[in-house]
């Protein structure tokens, strides 16, 4: 394995060349140049034989031209040509190139795929991404080497989440969801055919990179099992890896072949493969970033034990049900809290779920929360809140932060509804509490890290 | 069983009273008369024997004093009070009256609840929703007797889903919900503790309302076993019935009995139950909405084999997991189709998911929908849409349309993205299509379609 720092060229580079930089405004040359040079501006160079200027900048017609370092090349010309580009960047002593062009082993080319592949051999200190991929971001440095337009795709927000995609479209089209959201972007790569850098080498990276609290990851089949298992089994221990694996079926992973050059493994390999070495497995793309949202603000709870405070019966029903159905369990509060709070609150149903009943207001929130946090039955916390009900004073619901002082527990806040129900979950994911809109998925976002918590607790 | 015909006074009344109205603002009789008045003017009468006027409406000291005809009363006084109210709403012949009040049989209430009970038996014109329920909505007519205010709740849009709730609370929380949703409800009921009407009565009433095309309903505990069944097992050959049960365990089923006084039933008991008496059964909140405007949108399949057509590969991917995941199969187009499509886009991968890669234009999917449409051996079509890559013009995706022609066979599109990508689903879904956000949601609803479609062939 090269040294993981030499990743970083990627993430962090001084400078950027973008060869075949374009002037044809929709193309993918124009695209990435125009998104690089907005951050790196005089740092930005177009690379272009044809042109003398790009975009308004002095354009070199081969990277070995430019007389400054290059830290970061980005190649975007057609797959023929890409051998000698890459080539080029290695002679020029690039710290890291991203191969976007496609038509290598993804489509059972051979000859040019070999070339490239003797290239990283001979030239180790390149490290290389792709092809087939859409490269990286960084949002915290707002390094950009993909080829989405700004009309078409937001950017998340700051954030600690990392997320490796062996999908360069699908990576993206989930970062532009994400920026709707409540939770933030540290990292993005795609590494598509991965003929040098692989998941391993990413997972390595952003398991020692300080500001990747939680790692995401679509993958299609890892280049080397080995290599990925070992890296994962040492990372997970560190922080969260979070997988969603494509090609679970026989069908579906013939399928990852074409798509990525994947070889299609058994899915009960990997299954047996993510367990032992400590990562999260999801079933869809909704999973993956709640897991990781849940697991990057909230601390790990004790065990899986579930207490359920609620101005709604029936919709504490329906969760206790997803709490039991995800394999957690109801929680049963000490004796000692149950008789306090019947005191205070004597139509209220001190149970599981408790329910505080429709007349019941934030200062009524207030007491169940804190004696629940206080009960040590309790490892998790959901507060369900129906804010349509006239008694509760949703403007006063950030009074809630004040039982919570330190992050002992995990607390959940679920609420479902239009604009007003909206506003003031933003104002409760501001006072420092997780919001989730359907209890389905907190139960099982849940359940994810309570499994992560006893991983860690055996490990 | 009383008429189904007497239900519709709760629906359709000509003149509404409110026995409690209120003019102290925040309060339940003056949210409920408020509501009601907005759309009955002066058809809609208050009682309170303590004012002259409420809202700027001669106030009536009991219902009895009314010298018009009163269709629905609409009862929210202290419980000791609701017997004698309720009393003379049945002297006045009054068809319906709903009870908003609690503090009956969910909290081990007796006396009250038995004089109740003995009022119903002796005035059976007079039709009683509740007690403990916040009444019923007509979407078309304008027609609310819900307590909630309008700046916290919205109105979704009209549409042709009924919904039946046990839970007053939580049915209104989703009410507010689909306001914000691409689909619209014709009725809502909540009928709380139900010792007249129950879920049998209403399922009977929607089954035959013409504004109805599909059931939704939330059920804690069937009053009455067998009538339940019996009408359900009727009415589900005419149009769907989706049910979410509350309480699925043995320690939530506990709960139930103290929220709106279900007896506890064995989930398995009601699983069988339901099964066969063609009911879809879901299990949680956003799975009741999404089966429901899919069946109302879409023709039922003839199968359950999915075509997926895509441009981005990892989607088609993950998204067929989720198809094998949830017990539908991958169709296997004719050679004829392949060999059709795969000249005329050699670049495409025409398997399944078809992969249309990344440069697919509008005009590609629509050769592809045309010729999968006409493929016999796919009975159920998943288009998935890349909104963000360059090749894509989104504003052209209308012409989808015209490979449509005729509701033939079910077509889902999905796309997950933020602004650009939600304006274009949303005309998308105005061209007449169904659209989802999240392959695995998507998948399950298909899932449910296919399984009710073999249900009403084998009936």
């Amino acid at each position: 394995m090269k040294d993981w720092k030499s990743i970083d060229a990627f993430f962090s580079p001084k400078s950027v060349a973008v060869i075949g930089a374009s002037e044809q405004k929709g193309s993918v040359g124009s695209a990435i140049f125009g998104n690089v040079a907005k951050i790196y501006g005089t740092k930005a160079f177009p690379v272009n034989p044809k042109h003398a200027k790009i975009q308004g900048k002095k354009t070199y017609a081969s990277v070995k031209d430019i007389p400054f370092p290059v830290d970061l090349a980005v190649i975007a010309v057609p797959s023929q040509f890409v051998p000698s580009a890459l080539e080029e960047c290695m002679e020029k002593k690039c710290g890291a190139a991203i191969i976007v062009s496609a038509g290598f082993s993804e489509v059972g080319e051979k000859k040019l795929t070999a070339q490239i592949s003797e290239l990283i051999k001979k030239h180790p200190h390149t490290r290389v991404m792709g092809p087939n991929c859409v490269g990286v971001m960084n949002n915290h440095s707002g390094l950009d080497t993909t080829f989405f337009s700004s009309e078409r795709m937001q950017k998340p927000k700051k954030g600690n989440l990392s997320f490796i995609s062996q999908s360069g479209a699908l990576g993206s089209m989930i970062l532009d969801w994400v920026a709707t959201q409540d939770f933030g972007i540290s990292k993005f790569a795609s590494y598509g055919n991965a003929m040098d850098v692989d998941e391993a080498d990413l997972l390595e990276y952003f398991g020692r990179d300080k500001k990747t609290k939680v790692i995401t990851m679509y993958l299609e089949g890892a280049r080397d099992g080995r290599k990925f298992y070992e890296t994962a089994k040492k990372v997970s221990r560190q922080k969260p890896i979070i997988v969603l694996k494509g090609g679970r079926s026989e069908e579906t992973s013939k399928a990852t072949a074409s798509h990525t050059g994947s070889l299609a493994g058994s899915s009960k390999v990997y299954d047996a493969v993510f367990k032992q070495a400590g990562i999260i497995q999801v079933n869809d793309l909704i999973e993956l970033f709640n897991v990781a949202k849940l697991l990057e603000k909230e601390p790990l709870p004790k065990g899986n034990r579930v207490q359920i405070i609620t101005n709604g019966g029936g919709f504490g029903i329906v969760t206790a049900d997803q709490v039991i159905a995800n394999g957690l369990r109801l929680a049963k509060l000490s004796q000692k809290t149950v008789s306090e709070l019947g005191h205070k609150m004597p139509m209220a149903t001190i149970s599981n779920p408790m329910d505080l009943i429709g007349d019941a207001d934030v200062a009524r929130f207030k007491e169940a929360l804190k004696a629940t946090i206080s009960d040590k039955n309790a490892d998790i916390i959901m507060v369900l809140v129906l804010f349509n009900l006239p008694a509760i004073e949703a403007q006063k619901l950030s009074i809630l932060k004040g039982a919570r002082k330190k992050l002992a527990k995990p607390i959940i806040v679920i609420s479902i509804g239009s604009d007003y129900t909206e506003k003031y979950m933003g104002k409760i994911e501001k006072a420092g509490f997780t919001t989730f809109t359907y209890p389905s998925i907190a139960a099982r976002s849940m359940k994810e890290m309570a499994s992560y918590a006893e991983f860690l607790r055996k490990a």
